[in-house]
């Protein structure tokens, strides 16, 4: 019989439909606030669980000696392959495909909020003033370079599509082709599009190839009135770069919804940088009711697979 | 021979080109800064003009006693149809179709940013903090009320189509369609409709049939949730009865490129409501590049139209 450590935040009805998913299942349901945090478990959940729903730390989950599958609400898994996570054969799926609306519709918010000068405004209005700002931008006949041309980057990539932009995108394999982008590349072709294009927007998860991805050398070859966005993961941006890059007036703005580390530090110098949009890691996660449901139902179809003993979807190992 | 004042801003260039349109004319330029603000004569400019390009006072228009035409660089010409402004004979023209573009554009980052509550996050980047903030909304499957389907309307109408919103729109005539609306109705509709919005999206003119449009009563027929956009004129909504609303916790939010009075006072209430976004009327105008060469362009071709004799477009009488 499996035991079951289930983190997701449920409604009672949707922790019926999990026991109905595994009938035979010991469920035990210890729901985070948000999914954002790890769920905690309850003394002797690690000695008897087979199966984990959700995002326990990883030494929790290194420490659940008949863990066979670990099903995680993220779309990014790479915190549990690190090695000594996982034993050899548990079995890792993820969550990806849930965030690509929500993801999308954050940055697409935060791009045209920055084209626009929005924030700027907000600065302005909260001292009750009412002043022209001058130039604002427009997608539309825009170059978007999109890194990363999955889920996020291909929802992202309609959306701009739609404003009139023509859509660049880089992804490992370039022969396979994504909604939304108009002509696609190799990553390798990266420093040959950064200066070519209105918006990068990174849409990558955390790699040791997407490590630092834009550093200060690569922020440089940015057109001086490009807007660069960060949607993936916060490693791929060398934060302290971009904060000098911006305060040197090299850029029209940044938008960013993740960081390294995150929290960003109260100290560091991006808060600060007016043409700087810094949202807290929101863009995914069950903010967006139906990503909440979409999460809930990748881990559900999973769940009844597992049960029917079919394969499951998103296996990353 | 005619005597033209000019009041848009040119580079020298263009300046050629309006020399070349009407080639026996007198051209005297008087650039203003910005097109929001009136042009101001020099002596002698209103005694000698037979032509005024842009947007001089209407007192200044009143004392123009040769007037033939007068081409307005802004949609709206509502302060030069009142009562003692132009004589009987003057033609008037306006540069509608200039503006579609950039006010759509600005409105649908507005909304989008108060969707996604970036204002709200952009007063907790000023205090250096990471703290989610909840629920965030979607125009995925919503109902996008748009009230005046002209230019402006119907631009806008087609950005929320393009992220999965169902339009209604509402104007004089409805049984003229207009790109980017689903459903269309008469004005008449009004307080039928604003009960199933979830965005309420004004674009109309001013005229006595729009003034306070939203007033205490119809925003109260919002729902609870619902955002309310003003992209037209200032004088379509009760900002007073709309800061009260906010205030009670009605509404998602609002907002307000456009407001009545125009500063908006600097003790209004509504500059201090943390989910009403305020811009100083800057979505249409020429800080968007596009919106201004549009203007340029109209007013241009009706130049070459009247000196050819042929019938001038967007005549407004």
């Amino acid at each position: 019989m499996e035991t079951i450590l289930n983190f997701l935040p449920l409604t009672e009805e949707e922790q019926d439909l999990f026991r109905l998913a595994a009938p035979a299942a010991e469920h035990r349901f210890r729901p985070v606030d948000n999914m954002l945090n790890a769920g905690e478990p309850l003394p002797g959940d690690l000695e008897k669980a087979t199966i984990v729903l959700g995002n326990m730390s990883p030494a929790n989950v290194a420490a659940v000696p008949g863990l066979k599958w670990l099903q995680t609400w993220s779309a990014g898994v790479d915190p549990y392959l690190a090695p000594g996570v996982l034993s050899g054969g548990t079995v890792l799926t993820s969550a990806v495909g849930a965030y690509g609306q929500g993801v999308s519709e954050h940055m697409f918010a935060v791009l045209l909020s920055l084209c626009k000068r929005l924030p700027q405004y907000r600065d302005l209005q909260n001292q009750s003033r009412w002043e022209p700002l001058g130039r604002i931008l427009t997608l539309a006949d825009s170059t978007v370079l999109v890194v990363g041309t999955g889920d996020l980057g291909s929802s992202f990539a309609k959306l701009v599509k739609a404003m009139g932009a023509h859509t660049v995108g880089l992804r490992r394999d370039p022969s396979k082709p994504a909604e939304g982008i108009d002509e696609m590349y190799a990553f390798d072709r990266l420093e040959e599009w950064l200066p070519r294009a209105d918006v990068v927007a990174l849409m990558v998860p955390h790699s040791p190839e997407t490590d630092n991805l834009m550093d200060g050398r690569r922020i440089a070859l940015m057109k001086p009135e490009a807007i660069l966005l960060n949607g993936g993961r916060g490693s791929a941006v060398d934060c302290g770069a971009l904060a000098a890059a911006l305060a040197s007036g090299h850029l029209w703005g940044a938008g960013l919804d993740v960081t390294r580390p995150e929290p960003l530090p109260e100290d560091h110098p991006l808060w600060r940088i007016p043409n700087c949009v810094i949202t807290p890691h929101v863009a995914g996660g069950e903010y967006l009711a139906v990503t909440r449901s979409r999460v809930v139902d990748i881990v559900l179809d999973n769940l009844r697979r597992y049960t029917a003993g079919e394969p499951l979807r998103n296996r990353m190992r």
